[in-house]
């Protein structure tokens, strides 16, 4: 059996090793029209910001390698031109020599990538226009802050990639100003989740422009002039784009490949398409998700990684499947990492869900043990099925770790009343007693069973534009209202809600706050022991509210 | 309702607020004999060791916060002697001013704890030995230290408690030695793992006694002369037993309620003991394992938090039952940190599994990436269900995240070939593209489905010792067998083996090896492939080995 594979980063190289781990009796070549292989595209930000020092460490493993260990040829600078499934052939071309070359295969790989998205506007070729696919965009952007000096940039988009070239670049001394076109950060995320970061990046002297498109990009080699839709214009000596991928399709195309509704490469859960002998792996290919069961495009490397090991083993008569993704991400930016899995508030709504929003703001360690620090914890349930849907956590230490066991939880169906009861690892340094998971499924738990009902902020915010007739509660202590307080928030502190109760208005909607929601909850205790009937508190409590308002 | 608590730490605080949320028709009073209510226990260590600087920060909420909060009346130095369920009273004393009291319940919870295990031996009431069950305790422990300004220390038990003492004793510039009556440090986790933290402490000048108890403490207030079982003298300031904990049950049993086979009180998932109207919690109550239905006697502050929330919720109406645990342990010492869940080795093996064992050796993220640190993870599976049974870890970061994961995964009765597909968060400062969790599902599916048998580092000595008909194959370059290798073993690097192949004996059971695991599979795989029917890859490569032997 002949195995051809076209592209030797992630997913192409996770397929090929596969494949011989499971077999000696394959020939296993891989096309590239790159001259890198087997690289963490994920690294690359970071070799520019020369956090990984040198380019050995990004591109560990060379052809040699992969044929002493695997008895796998790369042939790299190969551009597969087209492919003839009728012949089971690939048409080929040297990029060096130009020397053309049929390939026969039994079995054919597409992980041809993704490639980064430019806006077709005036100046994007210039010198010091960056976009960032693979290696030799990033040596080209070391060299040129190198060379010329720099001192500034711009980072067009503000996702996962933008905010990681900007710590990068940060790192290299170099101002940043980051344009994006919606009027948040990190639109896959929630823009209440993204407006602490905001507050963060701003706190660190980032200049952010917002709900602004790039027009042209005008100026020379050292400075360029970046003139936005609004007609600002921005002088920085380099820019880069970071406006997403799309998936490297063309060649699939060619052949009549199916494509999927997300424009990637459509597979069965062997990683089959729908030309017989043909798989697509990576970030050209489509997932699902474990939630929804629908189409998801998520290029990732770790999703790579598992879509070619999968496709290795199917070929050489093995039985791995794909059971589709989340759609979990992480990101580090300065000393916050941000990280999301499942569907946000925004996609969940838009999906139809009965969603139960809670925002959760909790320390990763006890505050008596030093370093602790806050994290906010967004989490997104399904109010019939009772089904955690998503989450999105913002902090400084254990974001990962809460993201991995929702991630895990997800997995298994969790509903949010499975969350108190895990026997998470406890001791001071890495957890409170009851984990910030645990209170995340008793909250909507309760909330959702107990008729201890939330509002988020943004429904608060609402009915106080809507001039909607609620009681507000402040619950906290005098000296906290006084220094500030919701619009038209009552300040009954806790201790004393007991003896007031009877002063409260029993017909109207009454609304309980704190700092962060747990007192809130208290005076809503109360109330409803007491008999009060309708009454909500608000999800993360003033702190949260204030980060919005 | 009038409920009645015995004990104002993690579980019976828990029980009494949980209980006052559900409801405002109840009265709620706490007896404690103790004056410290409501702190972290877990804490303890690291307030004598002043990385909690004040007994506040550890002791954050006295009688006066229960009151105005939740309505709860504590009463500390309050000891209750003994219960009437008949009659349902109990019978308590006021040891300040030594007034009885007698008082009526219409549910009472017992959450009277653990208490420390101290060996009966001469010099064990000396004033420079101590226990350590409550803040009096460290309180005793740190005026010692600073009043006669100590500089050594013996530790008696290397459990978890043990450890972090010696972690906070140094961390006060004491000298410590550690006494373990075990051949082993932790004896509750298996001897391998143990053995990393032992050649580690031992790099940090720790002296460690192996296979003795104390005998005898001679000597005075200011130097202690430590007896032990073979003779030796051991001189230190002061010493610290850490030998464990047992239930805290006298008041249980004088009134007839049952205790279990691990010897604390034996509850059913709503925490009820066998006599009416009493509920026990926390750490004088039996657990049961998620994995195998047996009691467990794991006293822990996040456990105690769990049974006494269930039993506050129970009480008022509602349903909330007690799950069982997997008794997850983590703790830190100096910058290593160790944890474990489910089952040990050991334990497994008593227990009559057919289990498949792996150690995985893997970096927390990459090693590109600064401060990338080796994670050593010990996993047991199942043969006949596949299921994860348990996992131990140590390292330096992102311990406490695999452990979680692994939690989370065991509580839904993962099996190993689940974890390749986990979602996890990928991005190079938090993982792996594959994160060591999804290698530890590959590497234990491969061994129990797909013919990649496992060898431990134990089996092959045994082996070796026995001096079966073997042959170990060194797959890694000439120069590391060169600078040392297993006894017996030959070199054949991996880029060799194809061209070695039909040299090597069909007949004998074949064991391949690398440094941690990854190139012995490479090895062994194509050994398979060739057709070799029996070929086992060194769980954890020579690093492994050499740990052990």
């Amino acid at each position: 059996m002949r195995i051809l594979v076209i592209g030797s980063v992630a997913a192409g190289t996770s397929a090929a090793a596969k494949a011989r781990r499971n077999t000696e009796k394959a020939e296993i070549v891989i096309y590239d029209k790159d001259r890198d292989i087997s690289y963490s595209a994920c690294g690359l930000p970071y070799y520019i910001g020369s956090t990984i020092p040198s380019r050995d460490a990004l591109t560990p493993r060379d052809e040699k390698w992969f044929k002493e260990r695997y008895q796998i040829s790369i042939h790299t600078r190969h551009e597969v031109l087209s492919i003839d499934p009728a012949k089971k052939t690939i048409k080929a071309v040297n990029l060096e020599t130009k020397q053309p070359i049929i390939d026969h295969y039994d079995r054919l790989i597409i992980a041809t990538g993704a490639i980064p998205k430019t806006p077709p506007i005036p100046g994007k070729n210039k010198k010091n226009v960056f976009q960032l696919r693979n290696v030799e965009n990033a040596d080209a952007i070391r060299e040129y802050i190198l060379e010329h000096q720099a001192k500034s940039a711009v980072v067009i988009g503000s996702g996962f990639i933008g905010l990681e070239l900007l710590e990068n670049l940060m790192s290299r001394g170099l101002k940043v100003t980051i344009i994006e076109k919606e009027d948040q950060l990190m639109p896959t995320m929630d823009g209440d989740i993204a407006k602490y970061l905001e507050h963060y990046l701003l706190s660190q002297n980032i200049d952010i422009v917002f709900n602004e498109t790039v027009q042209e990009i005008q100026g020379n080699d050292t400075t360029l002039d970046i003139v936005t839709s609004s007609g600002k214009s921005i002088k920085a000596d380099l820019a880069i784009f970071a406006v997403g991928v799309r998936p490297n399709v063309t060649l699939a195309q060619q052949v009549g490949i199916q494509l999927g509704e997300t424009g990637a490469i459509r597979v069965n859960e062997k990683m089959q398409t729908n030309i017989e002998h043909i798989y697509a792996v990576g970030d050209c290919t489509e997932a699902y998700s474990i939630l929804t069961k629908k189409p998801m495009y998520h290029p990732l490397g770790s999703t790579a990684n598992k879509m070619g090991r999968i496709a290795g083993d199917q070929i050489t008569g093995g039985d791995l499947t794909f059971r589709g993704i989340l759609g979990t991400g992480i990101f580090k930016v300065l000393d916050q990492a941000i990280a999301k899995t499942g569907l946000s508030e925004r996609e969940a709504l838009n999906l139809g869900y009965d969603i139960e929003t809670l925002v959760n703001i909790k320390p990763n360690h006890p505050a008596y043990y030093p370093n602790s620090s806050q994290l906010v914890i967004k989490a997104i349930a399904d109010r019939n099925s009772r089904k955690l849907l998503g989450a999105q956590i913002i902090g400084q230490d254990g974001v990962d770790k809460r993201i991995d066991v929702l991630v895990t939880a997800m997995t298994f169906g969790a509903k949010v009343d499975d969350l108190f009861h895990l026997d998470l690892a406890y001791a001071p340094p890495f957890a409170t007693t009851k984990d910030p998971i645990l209170y995340t499924g008793m909250v909507l738990e309760n909330a959702m069973v107990k008729g201890r009902k939330l509002i988020t902020a943004q429904q608060l915010n609402q009915k106080i534009i809507n001039k909607e007739p609620v009681i507000i509660i402040d619950a906290r202590v005098e000296k906290q209202y006084d220094s500030d307080h919701i619009e038209g928030a009552i300040n009954i502190p806790l201790k004393n809600i007991r003896q007031k109760a009877h002063d409260i208005d029993r017909d109207k909607p009454i609304i309980t706050y704190c700092n962060k929601g747990v007192t809130g909850n208290a005076a809503q205790n109360i109330l409803l022991n007491f008999g009060f009937k309708d009454v909500y508190n608000l999800s993360g409590g003033f702190k949260n509210y204030r980060t919005l308002y």
